[in-house]
């Protein structure tokens, strides 16, 4: 708390340099937040009955607006993230084609789940009708390694306001400046939309992003960061009087799976789309490769030992994050039976540089430790571990924990092993890949971005693709209501042509 | 916990006498806790991968073979609970129908959310399908006042088989043979359809209940009961080293709004039906019409004196239950400004008798006591409140907290007011009625019984009707996975004939 008082701000940095990024943007008072709250609170119900399309023709004018802005804004975020300008650039596209998702989801319109019972007297049953509708104003935590498509207007952001759902913003730490650039582009577009004041706000610092979970007003909280930081918040989201919902997003190892056959035919190409992923970003995305399992024996050992070696160091996105890869990474490479494979081209001086790293060990160390092996260690840094045969790789996965993603790499005699696979994997992960890698997740309709805890805290959602927009909405039925007194969607005439389920019958 | 170790058993009561009715029913011992969730966890791959319309077949014999002992089970039930024999055989019709429900929804298939986003070699989009896959072993607390529809085969075991989730019942202290009872014989018809041991198991005793928050097998809970007792429960799967989602229905106060033309038009009929939806099966609903707004100076005062005067009284579940509504009730007619309106006819000696009680205030006293007035007392007790205009009705209901219900009574020159009334409504409850009642739930397609905290623990969900089946589910999503290895469900050639999203076209 003392440290927070003093505080003269968020003080961005260069990970390049270690050296201050511009001024610091002051924290937040706790009056600032109680008003940006209430504004959230005043918002909601007319942005949340304003009609889809209109909330679509918003989005939209946030996309064109980040646009027109693309190259202020990559500068920006470069000069406090070092994560380069052609980086910077797809992920500013990644969001306004977010933004441009919902409002398509928005058009679409069946996002509300529109069913109707019809009345039967002879059962005596009512007439009823369900929908879903926006469940009040969020709250959003930026993540570090996305600044813009995680962060202010991220897929968090951008899916609740399409749901109808004000959002406060608490910024991330690692991008201050590009926070506040990017929110008073949203701010600007919204209210020339004629959105109502209040839809977006932002929050800085530590204690308001904690007293955002706890405000009454706010009904859901969306996260993307670290297992620890997030479970602190999820906490005090159940603990709460009126527990909500929190829907966070913590990383995982995302194992891979390399079977025989694939090894045997294609150890370059494996080796190198694995250090290509391993490393892309600087390793900190939350879909990085952490932990591969290969053949022992195969080529793909010296393949990788050689692809991961030429790999340049890349600087982390905060102090906190360097520090960690070092001593996580140090700490991998004291334990008995797992040695260092291969470590990337020399390190760099005066900033937050990380050096890739690949440990190797075998599947009966890895066994023995439990868990302890398939932590992720975020940054630039692999464990390799090497099976005998089949069985015994499937009762590793089984013991896996949740994780994001799970990759199988298989060819055509590895079939048979590949199926077998599927069933553990799928009960550990939210996305099975083939004969692919996990970094760079499509922004889609069926995407799914979640998985078993502990790679999220809310298994049955995803924070990116369209049903992201589920967190944020809750279903109301009503029985034998007036047509006239009827939300659009649940209208007899169906103004807004939606594929409604009447009874047992479904479109399609 | 002295009281547990050393309790002969759960001893099941007749409420109309107090005394004990039949043998009392073991406690379940942690080794045999612990026996029956690995029992749930061996099954699981199995029935979570039976074709759906396997699982739908053995649905449909659990309900037949319920319907076979129909009279045996009421008479059991009717002896622990008092409830008669025609709300029993209700119940048991309602408890069947919801058997058949999700066998229905099982062969519809469409519960599965199947997505497809193909691929497009120009965007580097990969090809995604999306699914929903049962979330594994689940605990469901039964409810002590239906002991047959919220119980052992009740809506959230019925759900959740039906998902795939093999289920640990958590057996009422209420009605402990009705409950082994119904075990033994969902047990058997389970075994006759060929599903895996373990699929449904049950236990007794408020430490077994316990035990099965926490177990780390068990991946989800319902439960249906107090908010006291509910919120333990909730903190303890919060507080896991994995939370899980609590699914819990706690019951509220269900507000009723009578419009002034209504009242005006229709007070007799009005009142006859207050008087019965409040004092249904005792007044021992979670939809009980606790409160209920009325024009002041109308018809209605009088016309509900005499209609409540009328009732009789009516034994309650338990005596914990019996007493905490002596006790709420007297609270209540203690308040300065609150006065009792009605008593239904005497009380009655021997048993667990509540007399319906009514207790009338106006706008001023209620507001001024914040939530305090608005607090449920289980059974026949509810609270009239005068109103003076349609703009403090308004206020008032934009003051209420969640509900499972809100209920209108309007007539045409009450429109206005109603459409206004909506929007409040709406936040603040799960199912709006209306001209009508809210007990009595139809289990259908549309249905939806929830609403925001503290009616239930998880405001996006339902306990009751087709779309209760998600609780249960979690997505995955296969990426550029091979056709022959896919799900059923997300195969190319579509061979359960599913209405499918393919990118943006739905069908319909």
């Amino acid at each position: 708390m003392t440290e927070i008082m003093t505080s003269p701000g968020v003080q961005g940095y260069d990970p390049r340099t270690a050296a201050p990024a511009g001024e610091p943007v002051p924290l937040t008072s706790s009056a600032e937040i109680e008003a940006t709250v209430a504004r959230a609170a005043t918002a909601f119900p007319a942005w949340g009955d304003w009609p889809a399309r209109h909330r679509a023709e918003a989005l939209e004018r946030i996309a064109a607006a980040v646009e027109n802005a693309a190259d202020d804004l990559v500068t920006l975020a470069d000069l406090e993230t070092a994560l380069g300008a052609a980086r910077l650039h797809g992920e500013l596209a990644r969001t306004t084609g977010q933004l441009r998702l919902f409002a398509e989801v928005l058009r679409d319109g069946n996002y509300v789940d529109a069913v109707i019972t019809t009345a039967e007297a002879s059962l005596g049953r009512p007439d009823m009708r369900r929908m879903l509708r926006p469940v009040g104003p969020c709250a959003v935590f930026s993540a570090s390694n996305f600044p813009f498509a995680f962060s202010v207007l991220g897929g968090d952001t951008a899916s609740a306001l399409a749901a109808g759902c004000p959002v406060v913003v608490k910024a991330h730490e690692a991008h201050p400046r590009t926070s506040v650039r990017t929110y008073s582009i949203a701010r600007a577009a919204l209210e020339d939309a004629g959105a109502p004041d209040g839809v977006l706000g932002i929050v800085f610092g530590v204690e308001a992003g904690r007293r955002l979970v706890t405000h009454p007003v706010i009904k859901a909280v969306g996260f993307t960061g670290s297992q620890h930081g997030g479970r602190a918040l999820f906490d005090l989201a159940a603990a709460r009087p009126d527990p909500i919902p929190f829907y966070g997003e913590f990383g995982s190892v995302n194992p891979v799976f390399v079977l025989p056959h694939a090894a045997q035919s294609r150890a370059a190409e494996i080796a190198a789309g694995y250090a290509g992923s391993l490393t892309l970003g600087g390793g900190q995305f939350c879909t990085n490769p952490g932990l591969l399992f290969v053949p022992a024996n195969s080529g793909l050992i010296p393949a990788i030992t050689d692809a991961a070696a030429a790999r340049p160091p890349s600087p982390m996105l905060s102090r906190s994050i360097h520090e960690a890869y070092v001593r996580g990474t140090g700490a991998l490479g004291q334990i008995d039976g797992v040695r260092l494979l291969a470590r990337g081209t020399a390190d760099r001086d005066g900033g937050w540089w990380a050096v890739p790293q690949v440990h190797v060990t075998d599947l009966d160390t890895f066994a023995q430790h439990g868990d302890g092996l398939a932590q992720e260690c975020f940054g630039p840094s692999g464990l390799v571990v090497t099976y005998h045969d089949g069985d015994a790789l499937l009762r590793v996965a089984e013991s896996l924990d949740g994780n994001l993603t799970a990759s199988v790499h298989a060819d055509a005699g590895d079939m048979e092993l590949a199926a077998r696979l599927e069933a553990p994997l799928r009960q550990r992960a939210g996305r099975l890949i083939f004969n692919g890698w996990p970094t760079g997740v499509a922004v889609a309709w069926a995407t799914h971005h979640g998985g078993p805890w502990p790679s999220t805290s809310a298994a049955g959602y995803t924070s990116v693709g369209a049903t992201a927009i589920a967190r944020w909405l809750v279903p109301v039925a009503y029985q034998n209501w007036p047509d006239e007194l009827l939300p659009e969607a649940l209208r007899d005439a169906n103004p807004l042509g939606l594929a409604r389920r009447v009874d047992a019958t479904f479109p399609g």
